[in-house]
């Protein structure tokens, strides 16, 4: 683990020296650190993000910072988060190939990850906001969820090097508990960091009111915390993709922990959903691309029940549902899938609702809403979102599949709720 | 951890020597080891055990053996899990005072935990087939397995202790994989350590056919290989519990791990159901004793119910269900406790038919059943507990409360299914 000793912010200035001796990144961009370009673009939450340029060569260096840098100083954050990040990026990378920036070097004592620079490759939620499509957008995070949920739980590790795995990341106390304040609790009361757009008072005391809402939610929080199903991305929103018009990577998985099969599946749901909604906003004619969202989303959820169906009947090599059960005694196992599978949907629909909740209503707000100058555009758009996920926590167990969702999606883009 | 080095299987003659310097045993049998009369008497399926005796004065010595006793060598089992035996007892003594043997001494390298020598406690699974009543022993073994169940989890701990717990206890691969085993999987399929008793064949092949069965047999293993809300027992049969006519103490927690809230309790019940199911062959009129186990049951289900509610209502210091959400807003939470405690039901009812199914299917079988001599009479009698264990893992989520469980006990009693 991280080591505090040697650890030092890095700078434009600095970087370039740290890195001059690690033969994985010389090999890419020669020997003379004074002929690269270094700047500083971290925009996210938490990190510096530096990218280091040579003639036509790039990299991208990741370091933790100890503090949120959202808030400074005053809310440390521990280093050993670019450990678990770096796991993350391992396994990632082996469950679902492809889908994640390839590692050229971390350095434990610097929390500091190299990875290749993903270019012409932009922030998806960017791509979201002015209206871009990507192609087969929906099928590549449904497919990347079905790996990354199925090759992390015991239906396919063996249980020894799972259990190795949940102790490991048991480490990791102060980044899960950003989301279990954050996400599950601080929208539902009068919590010190939040905040949301003037006009929304009457769905957020509604909220609030709804007792039986909040009892939905702390049960996601329980099994958030508490079920270790598989190893999650765990901060699967629209910021943590990368894309070209053609090519999709996952970044950013500083968040992974042990939790809930359906947890990315519904996150990422979640900030579909809130592009959506926010469309109205950003163009004039949002129809065509609001139905493209909602094909992504569709898309997302068929590639993931398909893949997580054929890795089930392809690779069932862990403790659960063993074939000796099953398919040994003549038996098809595939009903035992579609009822899981059915379990990880409802756990996706609350999970997915609650990120819509706390995205209008507690510290770190999304993009699409925030960039809409007009707050009582913004009210009415997001009291959409925010009803829409309320009705998503509430019928979770009995919508029965994404065309319900997409149709629900429909009914609310088109409700005032102030 | 234990180091193998110097670790050396005990006997009568040689732990004298050893414990002659611990204080902790000096203090209370003397200096003299050659006064001391040391017997083994481990009749457990893993470990040995001494009476250690001095003029008025004993205590019990518990020694890990690197391999499972009951089948021999060629089973290796570490012995780490004397390290989480003595974590276990640690944690019991404070959340449920009193319940558990007082430790007095623990010797990591020799996998070696001394306690106090419970007399005249028998094992109750001796009195149960002896047809012995013990005063209060539900609403007991009730407010132990609430206790521990709710200040093991995350309604009580702060989440970093109990993040950090999970991480201690995750080492412990072996035991749960016992579980895993010889509980939720084995009893399913013909695996080489099963055994039945002659004429259930039928009943056998029966349960293997239903692959519905299996199907919820193997949801709820992946409930306890996963669903780390509170630590476990992990092993809360009626040969875990030594007691008095009056008093009642819980012994050999090294199955513990992190796991479902209901496992500890579903457990318990099944153990109580095998002996009602048995109480025909062990004496003339059955009927009395067995209304009498019923009600140990209900006690024990209303007992635990009760705990919980009032741990819930004072106790909620961890992160879940937070007062921040509900008391705080005027709302009360006591209808959230119920939901959960509904739900903590059906997972005990369904690990409880699945426990009375591998008792008498695979590896390790209860004397309440191995002691009828006459066969086909404990296949009769084996027959109705394993139908009932079905009927259990089938209607969990619908069974209303225990009077419905007692209802069901008593239908299956006069059952004929073979």
């Amino acid at each position: 683990m991280v080591s505090a000793t040697d650890y030092e912010a890095l700078t434009p200035q600095t970087l370039g020296a740290r890195l001059a001796t690690v033969s994985a990144v010389t090999d890419i961009l020669g020997h003379a650190p004074s002929d690269w370009a270094i700047r500083e673009v971290g925009d996210g939450n938490l990190n510096l993000v530096f990218i280091v340029e040579a003639a036509e060569q790039a990299l991208i260096v990741k370091q933790a910072l100890p503090y949120v840098r959202l808030v400074g100083e005053s809310w440390p954050l521990p280093l050993y988060r670019a450990f678990y990040e770096h796991h993350a990026l391992i396994r990632q990378a082996k469950r679902a190939q492809g889908s994640v920036p390839h590692v050229l070097h971390y350095d434990e004592g610097q929390a500091l990850i190299v990875m290749e620079f993903l270019r012409p490759h932009k922030i998806l939620r960017r791509k979201l906001i002015d209206g871009e499509q990507v192609a087969a957008l929906g099928s590549f995070m449904g497919w990347f969820c079905a790996r990354t949920a199925f090759r992390g739980s015991e239906l396919s590790m063996a249980s020894a090097d799972k259990k190795a795995d949940v102790g490991l990341f048991s480490g990791n106390v102060a980044i899960p508990a950003i989301t279990e304040a954050l996400v599950f609790t601080d929208p539902y009361f009068d919590a010190e960091m939040n905040n949301h757009t003037a006009g929304l008072d009457p769905v957020v005391a509604a909220l609030r009111g709804d007792v039986v809402l909040k009892q939905k939610v702390q049960r996601a929080l329980m099994k958030f915390a508490s079920n270790t199903e598989t190893m999650l991305h765990g901060d699967l929103h629209s910021g943590s993709i990368m894309a070209t018009d053609t090519d999709i990577k996952v970044i950013d998985p500083e968040f992974a922990q042990y939790g809930p099969l359906g947890f990315d599946l519904g996150m990422m749901i979640a900030n579909f959903l809130m592009s959506y909604f926010s469309q109205p906003a950003h163009r004039d004619d949002p129809a065509p691309y609001q139905d493209w969202i909602l094909s992504v989303i569709g898309d997302a959820v068929h590639s993931f029940e398909a893949e997580f169906t054929h890795l089930w009947q392809t690779e069932r090599t862990g403790m659960l549902y063993p074939v000796s059960l099953f398919e040994d005694q003549g038996q098809d196992s595939t009903p035992a899938c579609t009822a899981l599978l059915r379990e990880i949907w409802a756990d996706a629909l609350t999970f997915c609702g609650i990120e819509m909740h706390r995205r209008c209503l507690s510290l770190a707000h999304n993009a699409d809403f925030e960039e809409i100058e007009d707050e009582a555009l913004r009210a009415r758009l997001e009291a959409r979102n925010l009803t829409m996920g309320a009705a998503l926590v509430h019928q979770a167990a009995e919508l029965a599949d994404v065309a319900a969702l997409q149709n629900m999606a429909r009914t609310h883009n088109t409700g005032e709720y102030l």
